[in-house]
């Protein structure tokens, strides 16, 4: 089975264009790429910060958070920054 | 010909376990991606930084810097930080 790759990003603008350069960049051979909006999947916030996702845009791989520059903060994205 | 995506590090912590991760995860039908180590191509480093590396480790991709994480800033890189 593959290790799963879950991009994390909110609509900001940051987010946006990290997403169109590395939303698909990582190989599919290898993982199991998802990608999820907090606009429309507020629910998966609580996994994220459990994965250890500080701010956003953010690849969780491997259960292991990756931050890939700086989109919004984690309490931004739930409106209690 | 597929975009250029190169992976600068300088051997810290942080980018070691991110390269392990990352490193090689683009997916090569897309992308042709080099693996540059500060410490043994310090020659590149002027490159880097005109792309707009502020930190390592960090990718550029078809001439856009993503810096992931933080491991050190390009200033401490240079011994200068």
């Amino acid at each position: 089975m593959k290790p799963k790759a879950t991009f994390y990003h909110a609509g900001c603008s940051v987010c946006v264009s990290v997403e169109q350069a590395l939303g698909q960049a990582l190989d599919p051979a290898r993982y199991d790429v998802e990608i999820v909006d907090f606009n429309t999947a507020p629910d998966r916030i609580a996994e994220a910060e459990a994965a250890g996702v500080q701010s956003v845009p953010a690849y969780v791989i491997d259960g292991q958070p990756f931050h890939i520059n700086f989109g919004a903060s984690m309490a931004a994205v739930k409106g209690v920054g």
